[in-house]
């Protein structure tokens, strides 16, 4: 089976690695494009990227010609990893271009007709593409979103709790490693022996995009989940990672044993289509007192499972416990490319 | 007025050398005693302590000789920074010699007849000390303790919200600097690059000492206030200040403005009676979207304030915020010399 | 006596933070004025400025009016945190307008008729001023600046060894804090868990710097030094202090003792005259053998102090050992005050 | 072909889990034992022991049980991890017993007879196990070491050079990771924001052990290299990997480029045996401005490779260079497994 020529828009930004470490060597996609600013259009990608990741940029990508991000490159599918100011106009470009856009990017996840997905969670909000064509007039191309980084990790704790107890509210505290503000990203002066308690625009996003994910689909809209999510959002000094303090309350009684039981029994749709990408089990449940720690936890499932611990009653709320996860992973390009890999398994690029 | 003759139990650990360091030089207390374990005694204090803070170690203090933890030490108020799990006995035993005692330690913290003490907050709750003379049938001895390096700041910042709207639910997630765990403390192969989502017997003491001090002594007796506190306690790789944040539901409605108002309103005790350590505010309410940060406020009032900050509505429960507060400042040492400078202030030791 | 009316350039950095919180209560110099790029210029200092040292701001300079940079600011001294590239035009323009600039600078340091002064080491080079006003046509203003600041702190160990035993090589390699950067400087994907061996031109200032600094006036000229030095310049991820690691030769054979000795009999003339920001003594030698550490030596002397320590002979050159200084105080803003505060005693503006 | 069955002493600590984890899977030698100390013994390794590493600890050794560390367990091969205060004794009860022993520990480094192995540098050291075994009376059973981690790198870079133009003095300033100092090691409190210039006894080892073995075996001794080696230790804030500036002179006169081309030419024995372990190439020269950087090269190779950069022109020695290495896997444990692969593939097993 040829493989779907894939391309990378906004390639040499920290997530724009992420997605190029991912995808060099994906049994179902080939790298063929790398977009990037005007001003890195013309060089060889080895030359107009930083490299920030620990293992080294992978020699076949290093000579590829980075080209400006606009329509006309060659592949199928884009991922985005534009800034949020940009990505808005250019992914529908791509889109109306006809290529599968999948996106990275804040700027389309609220549109009433474009899927914020987590394959795991919601692979039914797919349907939406069907709108977002008509409406906006495309034959081939879409734009499918991933969200938030912090917000991915607590939706898929959330998700096989909502689906059996039905949630009420939800109060997080996170502790948001440093690569997910980018590059250069945050001064190492406010960064070493600190904690800043403020991410910019993080917060409305955590509030949301949960709410939904786990909404239902009905007659072409999403109906946002009826529950509430208050975040308190932290940026901490380690590198990749967000770790998250959770305490929810449901509308029925749910014990800690049950509640751990559903995170166990989660047997979601990616894990049985086995999708390259997809970890196995999609979420690990610890007992240890003093796990998930950052450093020890953010790899499992290669970045892609979510690790959960501390499961105890909630004083004020019914339930409480952390979760971690790895932000520019499955916080953001592993989670666009498991969305990609849910499409094509699913036939939509056959078509 | 001749100073009053002050020692320090287990002065060459990390709480310890806080103690030094404030008692140098104090307008009312002179530093006679400082006693260690017994492979110190006799020792130079200089040469037994490895002198942690950043000011040098003051030269006045490194030629005192280290003595054995036990009676009969010259002087007549004892600090302890001794372990948990020794100071229950100690403390006991020099209280029955008649030393007046301020301990940090936990162990005699939630004992019936002992005060735990905040100036600012329940100063009244000394009068428990007759009770505690009465029933242990001590002369002049006793022992005050301060809470737990996380419970004081929270509790100064619930402090007026309870007198003013009546506190129902608490829910507080911390990120706790590395000196709370003393020294050698966590290892820098945990600290770096990670966070650790518990700490040993942390939550209970948050949970519970809170609601002890803002209670109300009636017939000689504490009756705990009711309300709830959920506590997350998670280390994070900061040197020192512990940041927190705090969701708040009340008794009575009460808009931000009123919060800030009750807030900036606090004028307690300790503040009016200009007390040595006390600081002028002892809230700091910031309005910056990022701030209180852990390097750039726990100094504040030399260490003894609380910096409030991010006041806005929590979507689950009623308001939420943000504070930080230094912890072995106003969360160990520096408390404890408050409450001493209380009761000399009250003319404890005159009698 | 009136104080002199100074103004700082480029006040809203890292570096002009540094010299604004030195100068606020000045015993000598009153801060008149405080320029900024043009973008600031017309702001509130509070507002215009990203403040970035623990201590807060202090509350009379934060409603000061940023200017423009360029004469016509009212005082007699301007201390320069320009930016390298700018600085050489700037500051000319402000000589040649009759202020005395002292200028933190890379800019003019190596221009043949301006002196590179530490007031303890080569407090005489103030005679090129003559030179220097002769030369330029300046009637009032002149040009005087300080070193780069690993240079300063390594002079400062040498010039007594020079004085005693003659150089005739240096081998530094240094571990240089993160504030040396500015701000926003070192990304802190960068900083944390590594070490970069690398910064930009210092080791070009480090090979040369010194060596004018130890050279001698002669005939209006200054005559470098005559002996080599090799420096490795690395960033570590520590917030502010240079540490360097020092081998040496000499042209007379020297004991540790003798080394040991010359460094604690030196009296330079900054301490002599009792300078206000001069720390005594400027030379610390400790005695432990993990000593000095960046974090626990760094503040000695209130920042102005270099502490020395592991003096042991080296198995290739002579000697060999460890120094440490504070680099934006003693490397920087601290330096030229000390230098504003030299010309003042001995009546230069007076004239 | 069967696997040789091989132990690992001390197998809880920092080292030890290294050893575990690049024997698990490793093509020639099956890991059958695991020791500890008298308190660990008997239970399940997965019980006894912290793991520190990022990957989980692998499900294959979890279940194992923990030995006492005395001659009787089932292996032929044992990798010692011991203390440095334990080593001496036990590894001598192992060879007297039968066993190869591979050391990491420093106890026999410096011992006549026993070879003090760098695969890539000095495998005809091997011979001096003739002479080891005739004096001490063991058949089979032997001692190799494994250089401090520090020295290994630094002879790796060095060996090339002195081939080709006689070494005739270094001088190396290191900046050493935190692992290297084990588990619990070196606290938080000491290593945030600091740098500690000092490692206790790690200037000697380094400053002997690369001449040991860039020696020459003559008649049945080492005759050591014949040049001096300037050491200082210190270290810094990274987890893993030790990053040393290095100035170098030659005997014989050497150009930049003849010095890099000695390095890209060297093709050792184990390079040339293709060990298991043994990295391709050896040494990794970049010639990127800002390379080695601590985070960016110590996996290269797996962790086995040295990495080197900013080769240039000495002001005092003749040339100098940065360099790094992985200080846990080609620093330690990596090492000793190569020592075996060596004398496995020269079938000294076989006899």
């Amino acid at each position: 089976m040829p493989k779907i020529p894939v391309g990378v828009l906004g390639a040499t930004g920290a997530v724009g690695q992420r997605f190029v470490e991912l995808l060099v060597d994906h049994p179902w996609f080939e790298l063929t494009a790398l977009t990037a600013s005007d001003a890195s259009a013309g060089k060889r990608y080895g030359d107009a990227c930083r490299w920030l990741l620990s293992a080294d940029m992978p020699a076949s990508v290093a000579d590829m010609v980075v080209q400006e991000t606009a329509p006309g490159v060659e592949c199928a599918i884009v991922f985005s990893a534009l800034p949020g100011d940009r990505a808005g106009e250019v992914e529908e470009a791509f889109a109306a271009a006809g290529y599968g856009v999948f996106s990275n990017a804040s700027a389309h996840r609220q549109d009433v007709d474009v899927p914020l997905l987590i394959p795991e969670v919601n692979p039914d909000h797919l349907a939406l593409l069907e709108v977002q064509r008509a409406r906006r007039g495309w034959k081939r191309g879409f734009i499918v979103t991933n969200p938030n980084c912090t917000a991915v990790m607590l939706t898929m704790a959330l998700a096989p709790l909502h689906a059996a107890f039905g949630l009420k509210a939800v109060l997080v505290t996170t502790m948001q490693g440093l690569s997910g503000a980018g590059y250069p990203g945050v001064p190492s002066l406010d960064a070493l022996d600190n904690v800043i308690p403020y991410i910019g625009g993080e917060e409305d996003k955590v509030a949301s995009e949960p709410r939904k994910m786990l909404g239902r689909l009905v007659d072409g809209a999403i109906q946002y989940a009826d529950f509430v999510i208050s975040p308190h959002c932290n940026r901490v000094s380690t590198r990749e990672g967000h770790l998250e303090t959770v305490s929810v309350s449901f509308r029925q009684k749910a014990t800690l044993e049950e509640v751990v039981a559903a995170w166990r029994a989660w047997s979601p749709l990616p894990q049985q289509l086995n999708l390259p990408t997809a970890p196995h089990p999609p979420l690990i449940v610890r007992s240890e007192p003093d796990r998930p720690q950052t450093r020890l936890d953010r790899d499992a499932g290669k970045g892609m499972a979510v690790t959960i611990g501390r499961v105890r009653p909630c004083e004020v709320l019914d339930v409480k416990f952390v979760l971690l996860g790895h932000n520019t992973i499955r916080g953001a390009a592993g989670a666009s490319i498991l969305n990609a890999e849910l499409m094509k398994a699913q036939g939509w690029f056959d078509r």
